[in-house]
């Protein structure tokens, strides 16, 4: 008896450990009374008294025909509480709500787009005042289900530019850069699988990862691209699906793709089924095109997306992916199924303005200004011992290094409380080299103050 | 050694068949050796052999140290292929694709909104003139995590109006409808559990709900909601997480939800632990507001949900979720993660719009209109033998029954080769009895050569 007394309390042990684990979450079903029997070398009737004990204790319900389950409320999807516990100056998460919720008196280098004085706001009002003149479809109606054709005349055309020769018939248009990727891994992942990512990635990466519930493998990013035998040696070890990437300009590093790696890239992709989803969305910041590894590929298993948030509008969401023929129509079904059209407004927005003979004019006043600033802000960041790791190109990001014995999270926090958001680089990167980094958007450190509370921090 | 062959073969087989029908994906992992054995009955050594001829044959691929996978090209999520295959004129998506495609001259009686020419397209065009005038962050900044506050503030009086008591920072705005019941899927769904609808429901909840791989549960719906003894019996049989309903106005029957069917259901709710999305699309077309299951739960178990594309614009996307404030906090992370941010554009289009004092008169006549158009169309209806289930108090939809020993879709395969697009009864219910109906848009039945094509179609 005494023993059997033992036996159940282990099984209970057992039970309540996974729950409070999360491992068995409400409303799960527990394993049957014989495959947990089984399990734990216990009789039958041992587990059943287990049983029914936790359910008298309220920890599980008991549906009569059907089994035990967990009890509770259902536990819903806490991205928040995947993954190791990150402290808030580093998580994610955080970081996004964090620039997106900031008062307009923040200053925020940490950031990842433009001041909104940088944007094409004339542009974007003409687009407006046009708008407002079109038949009434335009205004009222739902988008066609691949989305508005005269736009994705204009993105084939812009991206036939850059080598890749894509038909109308095979861009999709989405809501944002987000969501295209979002779409990408509904159609691709199962949970469970690997994706590979670039370390440092832009941190939503790892957010929206998450929320797939894959595996992430990172891939150590150098100054050509992903390091290529790390790259080789993931594909060995954990069978990735898929690879997602910026070839142009990197986030957060400014790196641009070489074009010989991104032809081994593309050899190593291939005998391992991999797919690549490569994120353009700072293309119209570049001064010389990078290599696309859709263009290389010609769209076999390189999937393009890209937006219009970081040079357009961040307001008016239009997003696109462009890939293979089958996979386009699988990816309009989802599309359709889970938000029924994209926006035709923002898609007839987006290409009154890229179609405006200002936007060209306005993107290059942009990189001008990018340039400029870059070489101010690297200089300013330097006096204080930061230390860009390389001289980007072009783009608004500098991935910078801080001082010895200095932890980018201690310093953004600082910062955090007088005013100043930070990019530590622990958000990028899950590697412990990566919480000595800093990402600065030139664009954003245009305010004397951001230097005075950085090397206040930095003292500490 | 035959005897051995023939289990060899016989294992061989269950691996075949299952990759045959789609239940081992590519890219899966077969149950270990051991497992295989247990679960057949066979021996390790059986399965080992049978697991490597399959392999030489290029049906598995063996990695060392992790076991056997289906080979053969990643398989991406087919929502076509999900469940029984579908003849073109039910399936949600074709219906869905169709009705999006379908060029101007077109005729859609079986589509779920209104003509272009009954939307308020002149307070669309104050609205966006009032926009190009906007403050530069309205124009190209993202919107704030929970999305535009002013709108938020206003959805908020608009709620109280129908009973339902929820501040701002319990409202999140996303991008449309569908997207907020895509979102709450995410947030409360794994695979494989069970989400009830009504029998008929709006028909892309089908293509939805397959897009999360879960068992979809028809709980048939009467005149007053759905019928109490069927929910109960389903509740009992399948432990559903979640039950999707329209309140409001109905989606296809038109019905509305009576007091006391909202009470029940409430109470049949709780002790299951039983979430309800409340999609409350249709109620600007409300003539006397039916209850709400959010006014009377005060969001406890019920998500309340909405949008502005039947009434405003379907250009402009634009939804929202009300929910208990630990729901909109983790919806809040998952919006974050998947999209980054929704329209700030569209949410101070709508904004504007639902200020204009225009839009309460605009809905006014719109009322009035329809439920003019509603009369006329079930008169004409009715002459061609077509008889509505309900004669619906308000709102588009006429839920109808075809004569006896006809085929929706039948009827709807003549008519499209007519240029009408027809919604038969077996997009919305996989009921026998379905296969009968059709739904008709009021708005859209103004034409008479609908009723020529009809009888014609009936006719054959």
């Amino acid at each position: 008896m005494a023993r059997n007394g033992t036996r159940i309390q282990r099984v209970m042990k057992e039970v309540q450990g996974r729950i409070t684990a999360r491992q068995a979450l409400p409303g799960a079903r527990l394993p049957s009374v014989r495959a947990q029997a089984r399990a734990l070398g216990v009789s039958v009737s041992t587990v059943v008294e287990a049983y029914e004990r936790l359910a008298a204790e309220g920890l599980l319900v008991s549906r009569p025909g059907s089994g035990f389950y967990v009890s509770g409320p259902i536990a819903p999807l806490a991205l928040a509480e995947i993954g190791p516990r990150m402290d808030r100056e580093v998580d994610p998460l955080w970081i996004s709500r964090q620039s997106l919720d900031a008062s307009p008196d923040t200053l925020r280098p940490g950031c990842g787009w433009l001041p909104d004085s940088w944007m094409y706001e004339q542009g974007v009002r003409r687009a407006l005042r046009g708008l407002a003149r079109a038949t009434t479809p335009a205004l009222t109606e739902y988008s066609t289900p691949l989305g508005h054709p005269p736009l994705r005349q204009v993105l084939a055309r812009r991206m036939a530019a850059t080598g890749i020769d894509v038909p109308p018939e095979q861009i999709l248009l989405t809501d944002s850069g987000t969501q295209s990727i979002d779409l990408i891994c509904r159609f691709l992942l199962e949970p469970g699988d690997t994706v590979l990512v670039d370390d440092p990635c832009y941190f939503n990466f790892h957010a929206l990862l998450k929320a797939h519930r894959v595996k992430v493998v990172g891939v150590p990013y150098t100054p050509g691209g992903p390091d290529l035998a790390a790259f080789q040696a993931a594909l060995d070890a954990h069978a990735p699906r898929l690879y997602i990437t910026n070839s142009g300009i990197h986030n957060p590093t400014g790196a641009v793709l070489a074009p010989p790696t991104a032809h081994r890239l593309l050899k190593l992709a291939e005998p391992a089924g991999l797919t690549i989803v490569e994120d353009d969305i700072f293309a119209d910041f570049e001064t010389t095109p990078a290599p696309r590894l859709a263009a290389f590929d010609g769209l076999t298993r390189v999937i393009h997306i890209s937006s219009f948030s970081k040079t357009v509008s961040a307001s008016a969401r239009c997003g696109y992916i462009a890939a293979r023929a089958d996979w386009i129509e699988g990816l309009l079904d989802l599309k359709t199924a889970t938000t029924f059209s994209s926006s035709r407004m923002a898609a007839d927005l987006i290409h009154r303005i890229l179609t405006d003979s200002g936007y060209r004019r306005h993107m290059e006043a942009t990189r001008l200004r990018l340039a400029q600033q870059l070489a101010r802000t690297a200089a300013r960041l330097r006096r204080l011992g930061i230390q860009p790791w390389l001289t980007p190109a072009a783009g608004m990001f500098l991935w910078c290094r801080l001082p010895e014995g200095r932890r980018a999270a201690d310093v953004a926090r600082a910062c955090l409380k007088a005013g100043v958001v930070m990019a530590p680089g622990d958000a990028f990167s899950p590697a412990a080299e990566a919480g000595r980094f800093l990402r600065f958007n030139v664009a954003q450190c245009t305010d004397e103050r951001i230097f005075t509370v950085l090397a206040e921090a930095l003292r500490v």
